[in-house]
């Protein structure tokens, strides 16, 4: 399905004004199966669709890994069914659990034993140098964005460069998609870092704790709260990583 | 409750490193209660929380102005009870049937039907320049934004300039702020106009087209689908507002 369409315009500028065509990011319903059963719609671009709907289901914890999935196919048009090989049952108790549980008052405190994190073990260290031309390599890579300033965009890379590349109109579905990526090709990403032009709130850096990616670099601003599960789970944090400047908010020792 | 706390950082600029002090956005989770009951958990910046919640529940369509509310309060820090009069039974089952709806496919086609939206009727006109001179000072007073870089405002103004503005981590919430506000004051939204600095996705024009408003301007990016909505309900929708620029999508007869 195309991630761009084309429509009509009135163009201002100054005081000159013109009917022209303009490309803009297209926003569909993905509707997530499981086991034939309906589990989410995500409002989403719908290109890499497989790769989001494996990365999705990672986050909720509904797959670890694709040894647990038996098939996954695209029934019609933005409509995925996931085949697993265990029953869904106790998971949809278990998800709702987890929500019920927010009500119940101090899930600031809890959140770390709700969500069972663990701190991410890797310890590759990059230079300044490589950190901010991998940034600038991949902000040049945002095809969405430059054709519709509409696109949020997200990498996995190492040294060698990016690895894996991904955007849409979500910050959150374009990290799953490159976490689909991963799982589909078994990477192991304890030596990798993440990349995202979105701001780092706490599901960003929940995702990246869960998947056990030790660097995360934004070319946005944090949150408070991503920022105590960056410290809580080992993860190196950077922000605003523009030109030849960043900030580094936590986990400096990866960092040389 | 504070939007903005300070965290020690590495702060790199070329070849120079420097531990500093930092501002940093809050983010807390807000848990909403409806007659007792839990109803949802928002992750916010912890200001204007009462605001929140209306504008979060009139989107929601469990109000539709403070004459059905009797009661709404802080429990403990970021808990808030909101008493209604009428019983909220059918329509916790309303928003069960409305998401099970998501995976019945055809949502793209239907999605109107379900959420019920009439066209805005007001027919206010501004100028190029006054939408342009709006955004300005719209830009200008963003103080979350310029402390932490981590904020998104949404405003409602008219011609004689900004009425109620907000900020917050998430463009939806700073939304939610501002149409809280709008029910709290009573007012007319009918000849307004509100400006974001967020993407306009389907769920920006979604709560425009229900509270009535019918303008939308926006310093970035829309979808499709927002564009979609917004001209079957008779939305105004314009993009991309910076400096002598912008780009109307739909409309075009309110801007003169």
């Amino acid at each position: 399905m195309k991630s761009i369409k084309t429509v009509h315009i009135t163009k201002i500028n100054a005081a000159t004004e013109q009917e022209v065509t303009d490309e803009i990011i297209v926003e569909k319903i993905l509707n997530i199966f499981v086991n034939r059963n309906f589990y989410a719609s995500l409002m989403c671009t719908p290109n890499e669709i497989i790769e989001l709907t494996i990365g999705f289901l990672f986050a909720e914890e509904i797959i670890s890994s694709m040894k647990e999935v038996v098939s996954i196919e695209e029934l019609i048009e933005n409509n995925i069914c996931v085949i697993l090989k265990k029953d869904l049952e106790k998971d949809f108790e278990k998800r709702k659990a987890f929500t019920s549980g927010c009500g119940k008052g101090s899930i600031d405190l809890d959140i770390f034993e709700e969500l069972n994190l663990k701190p991410v073990e890797g310890n590759a260290k990059y230079s300044v140098n490589e950190v901010l031309s991998m940034m600038k390599e991949f902000n040049n890579k945002s095809q969405l964005f430059k054709e519709t300033g509409g696109a949020h965009s997200c990498s996995i890379c190492d040294r060698t460069g990016i690895i894996f590349f991904s955007e849409d109109i979500g910050r959150h579905n374009a990290l799953d998609k490159v976490i689909g990526k991963s799982i589909l090709d078994k990477i192991n990403l304890n030596d990798k870092l993440f990349m995202t032009t979105g701001r780092i709130s706490s599901d960003i850096a929940i995702k990246a704790a869960k998947i056990g990616i030790p660097i995360i670099v934004s070319h946005s601003a944090p949150t408070d709260m991503a920022l105590d599960i960056a410290k809580s789970c080992n993860i190196t944090m950077i922000g605003f990583a523009r030109g030849n400047r960043m900030n580094i908010y936590s986990g400096e020792h990866r960092i040389i």
